[in-house]
């Protein structure tokens, strides 16, 4: 219910949308434009026909501060006349954020030079601009401006990231405004591509890390950076180039240019921090691993060698420590530990594990060599999580129910179906409290002949067999052997005690902590009951167990629509402490003891 | 007379050489390191064993602040040690200013990290300085950080322009910073290479702007690169391969490498820099004449072209208006016109005439189109000043004597030349007041039959014979003609129109002007009483005339050795009022009289 006579503001206040009045609703600025799609408005004031052009006027264009509603209508506000309360979520994201994005487009009406004010075009363009910042213009952006000034009537379009001016175009293009959110892992490359003006992502683009062609994990990435000449350039184009080229593939599936992408964001670990921005990583490849930055990194996108606009901006998310990077700055950006009242827990888990515990009152961080057992790697038929992989196990009425990814025959063994297994068989006794594998008599008087039959002599300890010979692909059964056992023992032990390391440190009770965000593909797909009957993590009776996706590339995308989240990047740094688990003096008795079983 | 046990700081104070104390003397910043040349000092106090090197004590290296003086000894003070008291004398300057170039080199030794400090590389050196920017890293600066910090014990040199960190390079290279200011004529471009640690300036290069080539005055190039396509970057690259050329010289004159020079500063009339930046002139081709910017630039020179260091920074002064550039600009750094508590005049004439006139409390600045009268062009003989330009016309004894440029026979007449030529025949009455040749009838009862005898009929008002063909190389007489003589006429009352307009404008009575500064080569080689007997400026009763030399040059130069005049640019451009003469409606009448002789 409007009243008759109300101007738009006021109107859409009313339906719940914040339209910016720039000028506090005097109609000096001229942003709160806004389109009338069907009805009427009273005729145009005079403040509307000083800053709007008759084409302006005839395609439905008033200012909002000024047009007074007279019957119902219908009125688009565009996204830059929209006041920071529109909210967007993304994929993955706990909570909704302001779009209010680092690099912006805005339209400026800039009357023409005259004898009387014969201003220079930067100075006319920094007059019509209402904003507080001294617009620090690119040598693009100046080389533009007087054609763009004269194009359309001195209608243009700024493209700005805080006080710099990236480029001038000529009329209104706020529309097309692209960002990609780059997550650099050290095994696949993501990019996500995001329309600027809407928050929306219009395209994923995965590729393998090409880095992996010298080396699959990273410690022979930083040795090969490190010790040989010309390895560090090398390791540095081939990511960069992979980046430029899902950018392509991004741009063209969303029908954009690439030159249209205005910002880019970037995370990974410390180590593809580095690589990617031709840092050396030789710091850390020994004690006391340091990278060569922690802070966050704006820059022009063509310096670290990208093809997107010319003056697009980089903005590359800071690193924690040696071994806790820009990827857990982004966990921590897309689930919010550090505005949390209540104490919560992230854990990222891939060829390190990262976890981060605390709240608003203080947070800490730590870092894992978890190895790669969740990943399938290092394990006896340990596989990524494709075709044939066994991902779950359950039981059911006593038997094993194998699940596997795809139709084929089996291949081996994932991340997820590792622990499932190993937690099953313990629940069965067949791996007693300190994962050791019993004996087939053990086995048969605790859980039956079937069972002990399946214990299979192995190098030293034997070996479970989970699928007979005759249902797998590769000519012989997949086995789960001690050794993979105490692989993940390792993995899990490491994982365990650097929570309880971090729970002591911040004298926080297991019954204190709110919720664990589980980051990361692994989190994704194992289920939380294994992960605590392996005891992965201490038992946490009142914790909700979250599963929060590919929260370090979400982190990135955030990064990319909000200057909050960017500038929270900074202080994500500032106020996490890292905590070497090496120093402290009970690591290793927490640890042996964190190895064990439940 | 120095106190035994005194330090070095406090001995250094009653000799007039302040050493910067940053920690007010505490022994914590070690940044007031000196080097004690002959004599001896107290033993090294613990806070200098841990701020210098074993090498270093080795040296004579000392912290002033620590080290006691003990006996007679000299001591060296290093540019970076000493406080900003240090002042320097550019040629040409009026003024000494204080050294504090707008990028700097200062040395850090940053401490290893450690297992319990394990800070990142960046975060170390951060700590470490003590200034209170938080430093933005180029990339170039981040990748060479962790080599730097190993290679000399952590002994680094940083390059920072603000709190912008350029470079870091290992051990101390304090000693090799240069730039390069540069005076983009359009006729001749200028390169001053200066010592930024020391001021000195090392080393000048000169060349034809090669944008000639496309025409010999701006109005031509302008057009070229408003019409032509391929126009503007045609005399884009012109100018800036020359440019990086007069660097390569310069530099290797001086025996420095151009990876050396770490900072640039340009300026040039409007037009050159919009030319230089590779920005459209065409605003400056048809009223109401606007420039694209009017604001300081800097930016990196690489953007430019230009190929010194690869982050070295280049410093654009501003432009006032269309047809008052960056060149008045210099021109006002260096005069400090706005310092001042009396009225001064500064005029610059080249093709245009460019003057400023006012203090402390106003100043305007106008331009006229002075004609290229005044550079010898456009006159029957006039010619540049080269080898057998007639430069200067004294009368003795009633008769005219000639000086002119090197040894050879007569070819022409330059500016100066002509100014005196005009100046004396007006005083033989030769030339009456109007500007009129007069007959050889008059002139042979005023002046005698000598100087009739040199009346010459020529076109339209016949001619005055300088000198016969038997002393010119020509093949016949250099003549001054009626023609000559009308060109002058409307370039000096051009000039004095203006001046006439700006003191109208001020309230400014002739007395109360108290210097007239000419800049430019017309304004060193012009002889005063000339100037004034042609009426190129009012009587002033009161004002020193003041040649000096290239201050827009001079001003290119301060902007590379002082922060300080590098932000008054802005505070140039922002206080000086542009008096657009054509918008004057007295100026018609103002101008008519202006063109009479005295």
């Amino acid at each position: 219910m409007v009243r008759v006579g109300a101007t738009v503001t006021a109107a859409a206040a009313q339906v719940g949308i914040a339209v910016e009045q720039v000028c506090g609703g005097r109609g000096t600025c001229g942003k709160c434009k806004v389109r009338l799609l069907t009805g009427r408005l009273a005729p145009p004031s005079e403040a509307e026909r000083r800053h709007l052009s008759a084409e302006e006027l005839d395609g439905g264009y008033r200012l909002a501060c000024q047009a007074a509603v007279v019957e119902d209508c219908t009125v688009e506000v565009p996204w830059a006349a929209a006041a920071s309360g529109v909210s967007i979520l993304v994929e993955g994201l706990l909570e909704p954020v302001a779009l209010d994005p680092p690099v912006q487009k805005e339209t400026l009406r800039v009357p023409p030079a005259t004898l009387t004010e014969p201003f220079a075009d930067l100075t006319a363009l920094q007059r019509t601009y209402t904003g507080a910042a001294r617009l620090s213009p690119s040598l693009e952006a100046l080389r533009a401006l007087p054609g763009a000034l004269r194009a359309a009537g001195g209608l243009v379009t700024m493209v700005r990231a805080g006080e710099r001016l990236l480029a001038v175009e000529p009329g209104d293009t706020c529309g097309a405004c692209y960002g990609l959110a780059c997550d650099i892992g050290t095994t696949t490359v993501v990019g996500y591509l995001l329309d600027l003006a809407t928050g929306r992502r219009l395209a994923v683009a995965s590729t393998l890390n090409p880095q992996t062609r010298f080396g699959d994990d990273v410690i022979s990435r930083i040795d090969l950076a490190s010790h040989d000449p010309g390895g560090l350039e090398a390791l540095r184009a081939a990511v960069v180039e992979a980046i430029d080229s899902l950018l392509g593939q991004a741009a063209e599936a969303a029908g954009v240019a690439r030159e249209q992408v205005y910002a880019l964001a970037v995370v990974g670990n410390t180590a593809m921090h580095h690589l990617f921005l031709g840092l050396s990583p030789a710091g850390l490849g020994h004690s006391p691993y340091v990278p060569v930055m922690a802070d966050p990194l704006q820059l022009d996108a063509r310096d670290a060698g990208l093809h997107a606009h010319p003056e697009a901006q980089l903005f590359v998310l800071p690193n924690i420590a040696g071994f806790v990077g820009a990827d857990t700055v982004g966990v921590l950006l897309a689930t919010r530990l550090l505005e949390s009242d209540e104490v919560r827990l992230a854990i990222d888990i891939g060829t390190n594990g990262e976890m981060a515990l605390g709240s608003r009152a203080r947070m800490l961080a730590c870092s894992t060599a978890a190895g790669p057992a969740f990943e399938g790697a290092q394990l006896s038929h340990g596989m990524r999580a494709a075709d044939g992989a066994i991902d779950h196990i359950e039981l059911q009425d006593g038997h094993l129910v194998l699940h596997a990814i795809g139709q084929g025959k089996l291949r081996g063994i994932c991340g997820s179906g590792v622990v499932d297994a190993i937690a099953v068989l313990r629940r069965l006794e067949v791996i007693d409290s300190t994962g050791r594998l019993r004996t087939s008599d053990q086995v048969a008087a605790l859980a039956g002949a079937e069972l002990a039959a399946r214990l299979v002599p192995h190098g030293q300890g034997g070996a479970f067999v989970l699928a007979p010979a005759e249902e797998t692909a590769i000519g012989g059964p997949i086995l789960l052997t001690q050794r993979d056992i105490r692989q993940v023992q390792l993995a899990k032990g490491a994982i365990r005690a650097g929570i309880e390391i971090m729970m002591q440190e911040l004298a926080v009770a297991p019954e204190q902590v709110a919720e664990v965000c589980l980051a990361g593909a692994f989190g994704n797909y194992i289920r939380p009951e294994s992960a605590l009957a392996i005891g992965l993590m201490p038992h946490l009776p009142r914790a909700a167990l979250t599963p929060v996706g590919n929260a370090a590339g979400v982190g990135a995308q955030l990064a990319l629509l909000s200057r909050r989240t960017w500038q929270d990047a900074a202080y994500v740094v500032d106020h996490v402490e890292y905590l070497e688990l090496s120093l402290r003096q009970d690591f290793t008795r927490v640890f042996m003891q964190a190895m064990m079983m439940q």
